[in-house]
């Protein structure tokens, strides 16, 4: 089975898609440029959705749902917002089919035109805004601290397998405040949850920085956002969170009164990660053998594979090993299946990227052991069966840190500082990953820049130091490097 | 606030559009028959959403994501699917918005037509079963047990919030099966979870049988049903499970090779409950007040309101109760804002329908002594702190039970059975509810039926008894009774 996947080094963007499709995880539908998420990957997707879920909910926030559909006039409130995406997206202009008078199949039915055309929502802002101005009166009633789990169509030309979709899913938090510090403090707070998701449960390191002009989200006073680097040097913008200022409740004339009883603007905030995380997932950790998952969130973290088939006593001592697993909330299953052999299933639960293979053979079984394989380093060990389920659960937790640090020293390995051009076309040609460079703060120059060699300003670090240096294109005075890098 | 929302008696559909608006689980939006589910609506669909889905995973099923775009030709190919929803659809036709040349604004870019128009999902059969003809091959293949949980647009032209929505949320089922019988068995197990889950989680009963013909999903062989009664006598379809025969294997041709080698079409089923549910659930217990809702799904089970004011010995026995509670799971919160009037109070946590409320006062404490009251009866109660959390623990499960008990009898009172077309007509007019009589079995009396009381065949009931009569309107031989309503 693992044959069947093109090789990092062959190619490392046929790998990703071959990946993608026979691990399970998604497959392109018959629509053009949307997925089909298969249950694997939507099972991962859960849990990423879960634990994210949970964190919002630890922070205050609520759940709500507003329309997919955006009345077309809402999107031209916002000048910079109307520029961002009107450029790419779904246009519903009737409400009926009917069957054409030649009888030549179904026809829009010219009869059921809509007054005004609605948009699919490429992201909510917009409708949320028309909405909030109802919810909102006084001071009491903010602030509002509101996510929408939702889909999302934006209508992109070129298209990818869960990092650039023409549907995808998505939460959405829209947050409005009565204070600037106030909704500044949520973006920053939302940015955190977000490099700390990464870290901890995706085990993706992040740099957390502040967009320039250039890449702000269409709308937004500053976008924040976390920057992963992929295993073939090139960046992944993972969550972006931000910064509305009052352009939003001005556009949509929200007002609240102070507790001084003054009429003023509301303060906004939203922030949103997608599905393209599992992407980013995918091409931080996973191997030419198939996908390796964070054990906490893979959908299965432990399999048992009877060698060379079930029988009676494997079957019970399986059951023994997951019932202590079980009890640890550890996701286990025992693979029953008589009609595959051993080899072929180990490399089956390789390419879904199982963390932990538990095989168990009666002749192992006579000396009460069974062989603990990992996915990731594909060691192997002998263990005790009645430590089977304690040192299955060290070890998960052993490969959650394990596949973190290396994705960290892969990362920070490739973050490159560099002082000329010439140095800085270099190094994207040769090692690719990060470039930390000065700049001298213009969009020209960035976009001169990027022209040159596709590589962008992933963010302004934001623990970044003052540092005099001179602009690696123009020369010009800078007093802190930024973070270059060719990205998805 | 109680006093905002119009009684049942004087209007019951007024009643129900201020209790869904004012309790704050949704209002209208900006976008015609869309609405917005606020947040104590979505956490109430939360909880119906984990629990439905819960019980379809214990049951073998898996989740997936298929696009919300649906292309033309593919409603086409099942004849009768089609009829069903081709004519109350949203048609995307164009792909971007541009700035009129004459500067009047945005409006669709004539160049970016589509080539092929997208439906949104009203259902997901046609795009699901083309994607499965890629997945099916042998009888290994099969089953495949697939739910999809996702919003759908059906472009209703008289909405109501909940019961008929233009947009909604729901999870659809679709399983593929290698036998007749088994895809039969699949559609009568998930209507019995579907059962299961109205009368044990939402304490709304329910009696399940099969449609006629008339009344079944376009393109099932056979539609079965659950279906329960509001307290205006009305019915509502909660859930529906469709046998679909080889329909749709047929239209997209999904054939797989048997065990004994041989090419066969598949088998399927399909199967959805919606927010929908919640209009039920709202019309089955609630009352003049607000929302009654069951403890098991409120998003908010009891409510602690400190008499007349928070200080620092109530919130230290409120504490100790709340932690007790938790501890027992149940979903507990001290309202601990002091500028609002415990009786303001009151009626705000009875409209939103939570279902106890603790009050502490100080007096109460100086004979350890708290005061319970339950929201569904009203009643009160003196229980000593210490016992507290087991008093209400227990009182949420003996709630649990009560509401059901109340709806299950007002439902049995109004079942019933009529022998001539003269006291059905009456019935209807004067009592309500469901009636049962004999039918001649006929599509024409079905819809003459229809259109003289505007009263349908909910269902034929799967526990009907065979019983020899007459048609109450044809008077032609009848060998069962069906289950007439006017309905939602």
């Amino acid at each position: 089975m693992a044959k069947e996947i093109t090789s990092r080094a062959d190619d490392y963007s046929q790998w990703y898609n071959d990946l993608v499709k026979k691990s399970g995880l998604a497959d392109h539908s018959a629509v053009r440029g949307c997925m089909v998420i298969k249950p694997h990957g939507y099972a991962l997707w859960e849990n990423i959705r879960d634990q994210l879920d949970k964190m919002f909910k630890e922070t205050g926030h609520v759940n709500a749902y507003f329309p997919l559909f955006i009345p077309k006039s809402f999107l031209s409130k916002e000048a910079q917002h109307i520029e961002g995406f009107a450029k790419e997206c779904a246009v519903v202009t009737h409400h009926r089919l009917m069957n054409a008078p030649d009888g030549s199949g179904l026809i829009v039915d010219p009869d059921a035109k809509l007054e005004e055309e609605l948009i699919i929502r490429p992201t909510s802002e917009t409708i949320i805004w028309n909405t909030y101005k109802d919810w909102i009166n006084s001071y009491r009633d903010l602030p509002l601290l509101i996510n929408q789990w939702a889909n999302v169509v934006r209508w992109e030309m070129r298209t990818r397998l869960f990092l650039r979709t023409a549907e995808f899913l998505w939460q959405e938090g829209h947050t409005a405040h009565a204070t600037k510090q106030e909704a500044i403090d949520e973006t920053i707070q939302m940015l955190d949850i977000y490099a700390q998701f990464a870290e901890e449960w995706m085990a993706m390191p992040v740099i957390k920085g502040r967009k320039t002009e250039n890449e702000r989200f269409a709308g937004a006073e500053d976008t924040y956002c976390i920057e992963a680097l992929m295993q073939d040097g090139k960046a992944l913008q993972a969550g972006t969170s931000h910064f509305l200022g009052q352009n939003f409740a001005k556009a949509f004339d929200v007002k609240f009164l102070t507790s001084e009883n003054k009429e003023e603007y509301v303060w906004a905030t939203s922030w949103g990660v997608s599905t393209r995380l599992i992407g980013g997932l995918i091409m931080t950790h996973s191997d030419d053998d198939g996908l390796i998952l964070p054990p906490k969130l893979a959908p299965l973290q432990v399999v048992i594979v009877p060698i060379p088939k079930p029988d009676p006593v494997i079957t019970e001592a399986a059951d023994k090993i997951i019932k202590s697993l079980k009890a640890k909330g550890i996701r286990v299953k025992l693979d029953s299946d008589d009609k595959n052999r051993p080899g072929f299933k180990f490399a089956e639960y390789e390419m879904k990227g199982v963390p932990v293979r538990i095989g168990i053979g009666r002749r192992d079984l006579e000396n009460n052991q069974v062989e603990i394989a990992r996915r990731d380093t594909k060691e192997k060990q002998s263990v005790n069966l009645d430590n089977a389920a304690e040192f299955v659960s060290d070890l998960l937790d052993q490969m959650q840190k394990d596949i973190y640090l290396k994705a960290l020293k892969y990362r920070d390995d490739h973050i490159t500082r560099v002082e000329s051009f010439a140095e800085f076309q270099e190094v994207l040609e040769t090692k690719g990953g990060f470039i930390l460079a000065h700049w001298d703060g213009t969009a020209e120059t960035e976009l001169k820049i990027k022209e040159l060699t596709k590589a962008t300003i992933r963010c302004i670090p934001l623990d970044g130091k003052e540092e005099k240096g001179k602009c690696i294109y123009t020369g010009n005075p800078s007093n802190m490097r930024v973070l270059f890098a060719q990205a998805y």
